[in-house]
């Protein structure tokens, strides 16, 4: 390419960028006509068109760019994005039509993440009542969830083209007679989780028109009987219980993954703590499955109200910590997460120390960057078995990375772009994000999503 | 007082109220010196002398109605403050003026909670570390403290004189040569707190001027010798072990609070943790005090990373709830409050939700009220045992109060000048606001001093 040919280039890039900025429909849809390459193009100042739209109030323009497939996501040498510039101008129309998305997943990072919906009404009220549960226990519309081993049994069905392969997930439900047996069973656990907040008209409970006014009541149970033999209950095919809790259970929906949050973390405490932990006597399930008893009527468990007797949620604070200069947040990866990932750091909260305090000591620990200021963003129950995300934004005060070799295998700085290019465009090349349902993911996007540097 | 003494008052009141609005600073102490009583009456209007000021954003006026001792908390019809209209009508240096110590009180709430102040670094890495560890336990400098049926043992010094006579506790510290023989009895469990962060110039450890590069190191010892005999260790006069954790270890400073948080939640742990939930088995205590592992070989809680193994830490969500008026909020008292007492709702986290629906199910089923947008204040540990105080406001989306029986004696909607009243007059008598060393203080002053209705 001659110096020649250069400059034309150049001064037709000048050309289009300058009619972006004018306001100039016609001129930046003919020259996008004859040259399309132009549409993400940075021109002397490393703004696009669409940033120079969006400085300068032209909705039509910034309409037109998107409709053209244009690239919302680039950002100038400050960082900033089109949705940035037109939010800091007062341009509220264009910022309304390039953060639409943006706006929606920061919501749902504000609002929930997967594994958060309250499908069912817990009615804790009701745990105590033996003879309402065991009434809704031989109910006909009540919906049984087995588990087996922790599993919960799925049905996996195959959707979509020959290309892109989805396996979607939904839970198998039973009824009491297909499952009266196993209640009866010393070894199998059977906990009360719920009632349905709102009829689900794709539930299979709804024959009877009278259950219109009495939604159906849940329980899971837990059993160590034959995998197989109880595969062989379910009428449906491709039933399975996955063996990988951490990735299968994401493939659920975000009615049936609140519901699994809930019932696994219950029952992983029933498996893992069937002795008294005081005494170490055998300890007996009451209240629905929400609190263990000593049998030994000497305990000291017994005297008052104490934690022994009930679930544990251990709280583990995930931040994004963010430098100093506002553009780079820090990220680290495991061993064991899949080649290529990096992730949000995070640590349980020792006892006696803040949420606040928990991130500083946990960002110290596995960087060595030290943390000020600490935000709250959302949280996330994560029932493996029963940890509650405390997801925050942190602000590092200082850049040095010394990774803690025990805990993770390498931190970096990623810049904003680089965030950008992973979560939105899916540019695996630089480092791949955690999946949605993780709100590491959430709180990269809301980072993003943030009029951040502004 | 007959109508026309009324009226001259009126008069006089209108005239006073009026100088203040137009500034005039010299009748405004004229009418002051004459009539004191004036300083904090409301004329026709509803609004004070300093209200007034702040409206009009005369500063010279409000300082010297604030020297002359005004009362800055009374609010108009609006529920708003003085510091609420100067804010609004953008008279900073009003604000200023009158939101000093409101705003370090909402600062400190959000910054600080009693029992959340990190004194020592905890030095989790050490924690593997034997060697080190052995050699601190015996050296010269590090500081023992003394838990007998989970109490520190404390001292209490009597202050100030007779009428505001003021008790104030601090921790009793020990050498190893103290507590040598305690450490080898096996009933006793001992800890590693951490290291001191900073030198603090009270400390008893700074005889030797080589210690000053390496501040000491502390841990706790929990034994059930008889405390009659432990106090006896002690070389300081007036020392007990405090019977009832939840009043007497909230006279601590904050520093010597934010280590018994840390102290009595592990301690807590030991002693009710000491068998294996799992299998039933004994357990021995490892790293420090942050592990217990199963003595049994064959159990599966050795196989793989379980929280049978690790302290616990319960979350709780406390939550102002704010009425949709914005200007009332809901407190309910328990049966077990002192006299009068009402402080905001509370309840444990439950497996599978988040903070936000906790909030929801927690209002819901002790007072009946509906509860819509949630936000997280500040958090506070509360170590009886191992609580996690997480503090947020809450509002309401319905007003109805049914209160749940059970769980407390009454719940009602509080008017924002009868907070205001409780919480910075130590007016007691509509009702008493918990001390401020509990969240559910710092929540409701959070609450009063943001500016909330404007």
């Amino acid at each position: 390419m001659t110096s020649l040919q250069l400059s034309a280039k150049e001064e037709m890039l000048e050309k289009f960028l300058d009619a972006a900025a004018r306001g100039d429909l016609s001129q930046v849809s003919t020259l996008l006509s004859n040259v399309p390459s132009l549409i993400n193009q940075t021109g002397r100042s490393g703004w696009t068109a669409l940033m120079l739209a969006a400085r300068n109030g032209h909705h039509h323009v910034a309409e037109k760019l998107l409709l053209l497939g244009c690239d919302k996501f680039c950002v100038n040498s400050s960082s900033q994005t089109a949705y940035d510039i037109a939010k800091f101008w007062g341009h509220r129309h264009i910022a309304g039509l390039l953060g639409q998305a943006a706006d929606r997943a920061a919501d749902r990072a504000t609002h929930e993440n997967y594994f958060s919906r309250e499908t069912l009404d817990r009615q804790s009220g009701k745990r105590t009542d033996r003879v309402w549960l065991e009434a809704k226990q031989r109910d006909s519309d009540t919906v049984y969830l087995l588990f087996s081993d922790l599993s919960p049994m799925i049905q996996t069905q195959q959707e979509g083209g020959s290309e892109a392969l989805q396996a979607d997930m939904k839970l198998c439900r039973f009824r009491y007679e297909e499952v009266k047996d196993l209640l009866l069973k010393p070894s199998a656990v059977t906990i009360f989780l719920g009632i349905e907040k709102m009829k689900n008209p794709s539930s299979s409970s709804s024959e009877n028109p009278e259950s219109l006014s009495e939604p159906p009541v849940w329980f899971a149970i837990n059993t160590d009987e034959d995998a197989a033999a109880l595969l062989e209950r379910c009428r449906e095919k491709n039933c399975s219980f996955p063996k990988s809790p951490h990735r299968d259970l994401l493939k659920l929906s975000e009615e049936e993954a609140g519901v699994v949050a809930q019932a696994r973390s219950v029952l992983a405490w029933h498996s893992r703590y069937r002795f008294c932990p005081t005494c170490g006597g055998a300890t007996k399930m009451e209240e629905g499955g929400y609190k263990r008893s000593c049998l030994n009527s000497e305990c000291r468990s017994l005297q008052g109200v104490h934690n022994t007797c009930y679930p544990r949620v251990d709280p583990v604070v995930i931040m994004l910590v963010i430098h100093p200069d506002g553009n780079q947040c820090l990220l680290g990866r495991k061993k064991v997460f899949p080649a290529g990932m990096f992730s949000c750091l995070a640590g349980f909260v020792e006892p006696g120390e803040t949420l606040e305090e928990a991130v500083r000591r946990e960002t110290d620990e596995e960087s060595g960057v030290k943390v000020g200021p600490v935000q709250y963003v959302s949280c996330q129950p994560w029932p493996m078995p029963s940890n509650l995300m405390i997801g925050c934004l942190a602000a590092a005060v200082s850049t040095d990375i010394t990774a803690d070799e025990n805990e993770i295998e390498e931190a970096r700085w990623f810049p904003r772009q680089q965030v950008i290019d992973s979560l939105f465009r899916g540019d695996r090349s630089v480092f791949i994000v955690p999946p949605r349902q993780t709100i590491a993911h959430q709180l990269l996007r809301h980072w993003i999503c943030m009029n951040s540097n502004l």
